[in-house]
């Protein structure tokens, strides 16, 4: 079988030249012609200062007209894209650009003096290191890339690094486009389709929509970053049908959509980024919104197991089943119950850069859950951020979702600190609404409603912000930095 | 990149147990979670009866309600099915039993003569020959295959034979599902499909529709033969949404539909098969029945080229564009020109059993089309059909086309005789309506308002029907035998 597929974007300039591809914020429209045509000029530019096949390219992007642009680019020339974080600090970046063998570094205006000082400290010297607005366009002379084999690499990112030193995940073309197949198998594909991409797109799960944009000849809205009240007026007004978020997102849109109704049209608030508390879940179901947890991570291309649209009212809570061409185990003794989740199937990248290969096709995700009855995953924690209190286990996301519950509170997380008698016990960790009081009493009675004894938070504590990684995922560990600082 | 993927039977089992899968003309449905047990016990039952994965098992059913669960079956055992076509002569069925190495034949109870007369000059004895009713089923005590590699042989179809001798084109598990997941990037899915399965399922076209069954999760309503009035009333009253037809069904659905109107659920009448008619296509277009041409072979698993639902009625008579993971360009020497079709792509087989493999990627498919400025394709004729008339090349498909539009013309085909001072030209045969009458004088004067000289037959015959293969072809060269017998 012929594993090679014609290059994404010129097949929809072959079927689809005039539609629109990319709409901005400020309201320019890029047709897929157009968004072939200048993508074709920069990866000419790109060859003309040097770039060939199979080099490893970092680019430091935000979510900014030029960033699909320059990914595509990529593909036309066959180099790997490195995709860096924009938050990560110059000797994060450095780390990256030395681990992932970077040759040349290509970054926004705007971000040129945090690409400057990434440098300094590299093997990569001034003339490694470009901004997009300098890199030449050129007329598309050169030869580039006319087919995609699916066993090649596209791209690196590393993981969130939320624990442990981060490793950059290898995607092949396949992986991404298994990835957008699967989704499609499960959520449908409509010719009105018009997908919202708020999320950031140097992560997988922004970068995810960049390649369905592209596999499914989609429109897509790129949002330079996220703003609940100009998302919301994209679904209320602009035809939006589809949008990725991360919980507070969630939480931002329902709190600014007030007593507003999304339309009939929107069919998918697609619900990633780790566990949802149960309240915001059934907020969202309260206002008729069809929300669709998704369990994944960058090793699996973004989603690997989805609620389904037939399921999204029936089993508020659960990330579903695995996609069509995945499939997803809960390593426990028995059915029903905890333990650690494992994934395989052709969106999982086949192991990280100079690490070696993972030798069986399943992965260890690190995370727990648990399966329904019906085969339903329930996500329950990371393997890591467990706390064992006296014995038991206790998983933070489990306490959050109830604190979150509690009038006044605005987010909340939850982290082990040590204890003479249990071990380690829970302490919470609260960002309150601006108007609103936190009366520790209050708080532990209605935990000891909604909680065993093992699992009520032995200490409650108001920060002002619960630190967070760059894909809005709650730093657990950072929380218990806060303690020793404030106390 | 693991190109493996879970069973596609078994994922629907996972995903939707419950969902409608086949819905029979008796008014039975077998749910996916039936279809998956039925399928299972019949594996069970072959293996007990010495099958074994990799064995070739030659596969003799109408489409029956077994068809689809022995089909199952041998993905689930690993075993190579040989789709026999039931219009062959015993003969004909022992020359591909013994070419793809066949150890075992399974035929319905109803084709237990023609079973029996094929094995006689094979080297299969009657124990190597059963009938699927008298196969065991086995509740699932044997082991089963819960996942498929994508480059694993699944199927071996004999090519349609108008010409030359008959190959066995072996298509892999990652042939069928590509076709599918393209068919779905053109056409879109949606949870309201169903789709109606009316042609051969031992051809491709007919199989094709099994295999999206299972690979979306889409309920399939299946006919044992076609019948005008039955799938009319299913479009009209039975919520299907899309329907493959060839020439001659599509005529006979618009002939009984009369006034009618398809409902706007009804989103698709998937032609193949050849050539069609341009008044055919008018016709529909006057009804506003959204025809999606398309192109393919038993090669590429199917179509690989479809005109699409953007493109339906503003490109009449084009099979459109090569679907997202195929290419195809015409061998001609400007642009325009007529030339042969190449084709390559995923679901493009790897070559025929027992012949060498083809090196290149692309497919000569030995029909000849050309693009027209905005690269959609038109499919003139077969290369081996062309008449030579005089140094010109007549195609006989552009004379039938003109030949239907004569009031009064059922049914045209064309084919070459020969001719002292043209070497060839082309002679014309007719299928009358029932009360019309041919008035030669009248179907010259049509053509020549139609048609450059060289083109006009030299001949009119009116025939009681076609010489046609079992997927409606018509087959040309047996045209001019008619002739032969009747003068």
């Amino acid at each position: 079988m012929n594993q090679t597929i014609p290059h994404w974007l010129e097949k929809q300039f072959e079927l689809n030249p005039n539609r629109p591809a990319i709409e901005f914020e400020n309201g320019e429209v890029l047709t897929f012609s157009e968004l072939r045509k200048e993508s074709r000029q920069a990866a000419a530019g790109m060859k003309e200062l040097g770039v060939k096949a199979g080099d490893h390219i970092a680019l430091l992007v935000t979510n900014s007209r030029q960033a699909p642009i320059f990914i595509h680019a990529f593909s036309y020339i066959g180099a790997v894209g490195v995709m860096l974080n924009t938050r990560l600090t110059p000797t994060e970046l450095a780390f990256q650009l030395e681990d992932a063998e970077v040759t040349s570094l290509f970054a926004e205006e705007s971000l040129y003096q945090q690409g400057k000082e990434a440098i300094q400290t590299t093997s990569l010297t001034q003339k490694d290191f470009h901004t997009l607005e300098d890199c030449p366009r050129l007329s598309e002379e050169s030869e580039l890339k006319s087919t995609l084999h699916l066993e090649d690499p596209f791209t690196m990112m590393y993981t969130s690094g939320t624990t442990g030193q981060p490793k950059a995940v290898v995607h092949s073309y396949g992986n991404h486009w298994f990835s957008a197949i699967s989704s499609a198998l499960n959520l449908g594909l409509s010719s009105h389709d018009k997908w919202l991409l708020c999320l950031p797109v140097f992560h997988v799960g922004g970068f995810s929509i960049l390649m369905k944009n592209v596999i499914y000849g989609m429109p897509i809205s790129l949002f330079a970053s996220f703003d609940e009240d100009k998302v919301n007026q994209q679904i209320l007004h602009n035809q939006v049908t589809i949008v990725s978020v991360v919980t507070v997102m969630l939480q931002r849109l329902l709190d600014n959509l007030e007593e507003r109704f999304y339309p009939s049209a929107f069919r998918c608030m697609l619900l990633g980024g780790g566990p949802a508390p149960k309240p915001l879940l059934e907020e969202a179901h309260d206002k008729s919104i069809p929300v669709f947890q998704t369990y994944g991570m960058t090793e699996t291309s973004s989603q690997i197991s989805t609620l389904s649209p037939g399921d999204a009212f029936r089993k508020v809570g659960s990330s579903g089943k695995a996609l069509h061409t995945a499939d997803l185990i809960v390593e426990a003794e028995k059915p029903g119950e905890v333990g650690e989740i494992l994934v395989c199937g052709p969106m999982v990248s086949d192991g990280y850069y100079k690490h070696q290969e993972r030798k069986s096709p399943w992965l260890r995700t690190g995370d727990l859950g648990y399966l329904d009855e019906e085969g339903f995953l329930y996500i329950v924690d990371r393997v890591k951020d467990v706390i064992i209190s006296g014995g038991e286990n206790v998983y933070p996301a489990e306490i959050e979702s109830v604190l979150t519950g509690i009038r006044g509170v605005k987010e909340a997380g939850v982290a082990g600190v040590q204890d003479n008698q249990w071990g380690e016990v829970p302490a919470a960790f609260l960002v309150m609404e601006p108007e609103a009081e936190a009366d520790v009493k209050e708080m532990y009675e209605y935990c000891t409603l909604h909680l065993a004894k093992f699992k009520i938070p032995h200490s409650f504590h108001v920060v002002k912000e619960l630190p967070r990684n760059a894909s809005n995922k709650i730093l657990r560990r950072k929380l218990t930095d806060t303690l020793k600082d404030g106390e």
